[in-house]
């Protein structure tokens, strides 16, 4: 059981009715085995695909009585004769032929596998995690690696022919200041020192514009320490790219004919350039999400000027206080929508901080709601109007501050489309959305933070406005959004020291704090920095998205789980007393065990 | 200073004497500014190069007087003429043409840098490492982080044809028993307990073959807390490969393909296949090393039987206890070295823990020798017959135990031939070094311990010996070696449980502690493991030697420092308290500071 005596020739899945006669070995796994009228059959697999195998006694008695050991996937070598099939089967690519052995070598046995090989075994995560290795056995975990692969080669070659450069940054790194939380990994030469994991290879890719290698990209991992969700992972992968002497349209227009080139040559869909754009403002306006998923309608409306003298209190005192009515038209779907589906969407908009929904049935007869008596005729005409209300449609309103309208109104008309399953899985509808904020007030810190990063260079338009209404100033930031998942992001920096000292000024740093802070990037910054500005796609996310998975761990080998753990390792693990002493640390916990 | 009016329609370094009469926009870095004449001269570089630029009040009054302005380091856009160069620079490609300037924009300014912009500048590798933004500004650092991200897509490209699928292993994974020293993560969700940083990804790529995915590769990441060598970084780069239903000659053809591919794509060298092949046995016997220098002979000889009855003590007593006597010779560079330069290899030979070193100079007078009285005529004439010796030859003698003799005559044929400059810098030899030991034993732990790994297979005609002879066996295991380095190695690994049960016993442990130490692996192994094996090539190091560099950080952006310190970053650094107590740690160090 120890060499290979049969090598493949062949792989399993690729040979076809135009190799009939040859004489071919194969490699591989015992998908199932069946015996039926005194000839035994095996489906044979690899990674290419399945091969229908036939032992009979009459061509190998041997062959015939050693496959009649074989169990599931256990691991054989076959020689033999390719011949047509007479029970063709249409399921397969090879399905139209058939080998009969000649030799066989049993290269390993298998025990009963915990988990199916097959694509719908319906089986918890947690035990598909643990056997990660034979759920990776799977067609469809096969083909996601592999397409995994394939879009990182695409990427890496499309950047590398246009004179990017790729290079590694450092893992060990130092604690980021303002980000979220780090990994930290505890220096033993230098005791009570610690590394951070990279969050990103931010300031990295900023000093490789400064030390001139004007472009850069690299596929690199990246930590952060946050409470995990479905498309989140402790350790994840980023597309990263920094360019020098560019400005905004720049990195734009390469990055969508990156997109451009991974859609074609992944997917084989011709994406249309330029990819369709988006202030941030207008996106907010029109969808209530900085990451718009524009498949469907459904925009959000301003009724607050029809409504604002109406006899509707929750209307009009949400309007004396500043807030906004706003309202999203189920257009054509009015009678898709019960009462009791209409309170479901109530409690989602809740979620987003929304007090109630308010809504109104257009009908042949005219307004249905509860809310209608508290309208006149020409309050109720002007919302029509306003929505292009038709016989049909479901108006929806929400009356609050302007962020939880967005945030209600933008969750609910996505909630609405997946219910009316207009989110059309085959439909890959991309965005860029533009002119971020530069910065947002923190009322907690009671000062300006930077939306992106205090290094993202404002409009140029905008710089006046730095000193006297910060909070209107637009930044040189810019997302790519896919159906509505945000899959990328980045900006212009700010390369001058002036108005990098402006922006420390803005956000309440004095020069001391600064210099703490940022220290070793503001003093590179005195030796000559280009104009710079880059992105960094998710590539996890790109790659569920381009795959049409809801899950991240579906396109990742050895994925944690919510908990951040490994089932399959049991890492993390407790260590030796030993290893803690040499890193300087304890454990300030009692073990759970 | 904030937009970029002028964008480059060329690169400096691109440009030729075809180019005269076009218009060009430059973007780039003052290298050098002049005053001659009446004119302003600069020299102009990006990362393709350097180009002239002229600044003629006649031509433009206003960029002159803001030229006048600029200094080195200055970023720069400048729009202008190609014309003919009257005084040709041969030192540079663009010497035949200089640019007149019609307009100029200063991107930025720059203060004086603390280290130059050139290569030569003799500047402590501390401070080039504080200041790495301005030393990666270096056309010499340039072209190294180029060329490894070159070697880099070559390999991925040649293997991704040849059917290898990339795969990313985690990075937050489980300690590894019996390995080097861990990098440690403690996990804030799970309090007591801690990620490791892979020291390679070697048990994921194994599950990944009982996966099916037959052929993985990935350039990757990995860690090892050991004290640092010049060329030992704590984070280094694998370029790590797997294959199934594969023996020793498949993984050797595979990778002596790839080795031919990136010395000819990335230094136009061809290299020829196969490439030559040492047992580690022959290896050691000729060569006193299992990675040796084959760019020149000074091979060991084994003079013991000529010796064994001689007057001379130190050799027939270390005879008599079980010891070797062993010579190399210098062959014809006897009169280079004189007793002071002897003396000082003896010093070396004594830092390998050789008791002395002995040696005879043949003249043409015959043998001059401080031990020469000890020897008949005969057994002189014996040791001449063996070691080939010729007038102009020195001998060098080590007795000592196996080990003692292999270690200090490897290292003074090394060291013999650096001081003759025998080093061929331009000569790439590379080498496999085959059939290393299964086992070694270990004095302290009084057992045998794998060399390998517990998981590289035994030579299928030494499986026998496990039980009878353990330390005969010899692995299915490989070394590349390139100049004397090792650059890579690998095995054939286990795939029998049954055999894999016999290694453990072997290893002295028993079932519980094998499966304490390896639980994971050994259930995956239950479930149809396939033949496999691989290999891990050090990109670091590969690099380094195609580029002909002595030390790894010449081709690392931002290496550590030999004491695992960021003089850039200043990483590590001391944590918040309150980042340690939410992970549940505490340092038991007293700050030095």
């Amino acid at each position: 059981m120890t060499s290979i005596l049969i090598k493949r020739t062949h792989e399993c899945g690729t040979l076809k009715v135009q190799n009939i006669g040859e004489q071919v070995s194969l490699n591989g796994w015992v998908q199932k085995r069946r015996d039926l009228g005194g000839l035994i059959f095996v489906d044979l697999r690899d990674r290419s695909g399945l091969v229908q195998i036939v032992f009979d006694k009459d061509i190998s008695l041997e062959a015939f009585e050693m496959a009649e050991e074989l169990g599931s996937e256990y691991v054989i070598a076959v020689r033999g004769k390719i011949y047509k099939r007479q029970s063709i089967n249409p399921n397969i690519p090879t399905g139209e032929i058939e080998i009969f052995a000649e030799s066989l070598q049993i290269l390993n046995t298998a025990e009963t596998t915990p988990i199916y090989i097959k694509d719908d075994d319906d089986v918890s995560e947690n035990l598909r995690l643990k056997y990660r290795y034979l759920d990776l056995r799977k067609s469809s975990m096969q083909y996601n690696l592999i397409f995994r692969s394939k879009v990182a080669n695409i990427v890496r070659n499309f950047l590398s022919q246009e004179g990017f450069i790729e290079v590694e940054t450092p893992m060990l790194t130092k604690t980021t200041p303002e980000g979220a939380r780090d990994y930290l990994v505890p220096s033993r030469v230098n005791p009570g020192k610690f590394f951070a994991l990279p969050q990103s290879p931010q300031l990295f890719k900023q000093l490789l514009m400064v030390s001139g290698m004007e472009k850069y990209f690299q596929i690199v991992k990246c930590f952060r320490d946050e409470d995990l969700r479905a498309d989140r992972q402790p350790e994840f992968t980023q597309i990263d790219c920094e360019m020098s002497f560019v400005d905004i349209e720049d990195v734009l227009a390469v990055n969508e004919r990156l997109l451009k080139k991974v859609f074609k040559d992944a997917l084989d869909i011709d994406i249309q350039l330029p990819i369709e754009r988006l202030s941030y403002e207008e996106a907010m306006e029109r969808y209530g999400s900085d990451k718009p998923d524009t498949r469907f309608g459904f925009e959000l409306v301003d009724v607050s000027q029809a409504v604002k003298d109406s006899g509707f209190k929750v209307f009009t005192e949400t309007l004396q206080h500043g807030g906004f009515v706003k309202t999203i038209n189920i257009n054509g779907y009015g009678d898709k929508f019960s009462r009791k589906d209409i309170t479901s969407l109530e409690e989602i908009a809740k979620t987003y901080g929304a007090k109630g929904l308010a809504w109104m049935k257009v009908t042949d007869e005219g307004i249905t709601s509860p809310i209608a008596k508290f309208f006149s005729e020409a309050e109720l005409k002007d919302i029509l109007q306003l929505t292009n209300g038709q016989a049909g449609d479901l108006l929806l309103f929400v009356a609050d501050k302007l962020q939880v309208v967005y945030d209600a109104l933008g969750h609910l008309r996505l909630e609405a489309a997946k219910r009316l399953d207009l989110l059309d899985r085959n439909e890959y509808k991309l965005l860029w959305v533009t002119e971020f904020p530069l910065l947002e007030y923190d009322e907690e810190d009671n000062r300006y933070v930077a939306k992106h990063h205090p290094f993202t260079a404002p409009m140029d338009e905008d710089i006046d406005m730095l000193e006297t209404t910060p909070e209107k100033v637009r930044a040189k930031a810019y997302d790519i959004v896919l159906n509505g998942h945000e899959i990328g992001g980045g900006s212009i920096r700010i390369f001058s020291s002036q108005l990098q000292q402006k922006m420390f000024e803005v956000l309440g740093f004095s020069q001391e704090e600064a210099w703490e802070k940022f220290g070793f990037l503001l003093e590179a910054f005195k030796y000559g920095t280009p104009p710079h500005g880059g992105i960094a796609f998710g590539l996890d996310r790109l790659v569920m998205l381009l795959l049409k998975e809801d899950n991240i761990r579906q396109v990742i080998a050895f994925p944690k789980t919510q908990n951040a753990t490994c089932p399959l390792t049991n890492a993390p693990s407790y260590a030796d007393e030993k290893q803690l002493k040499e890193l300087n640390i304890q454990s300030i916990t009692t073990k759970e065990s």
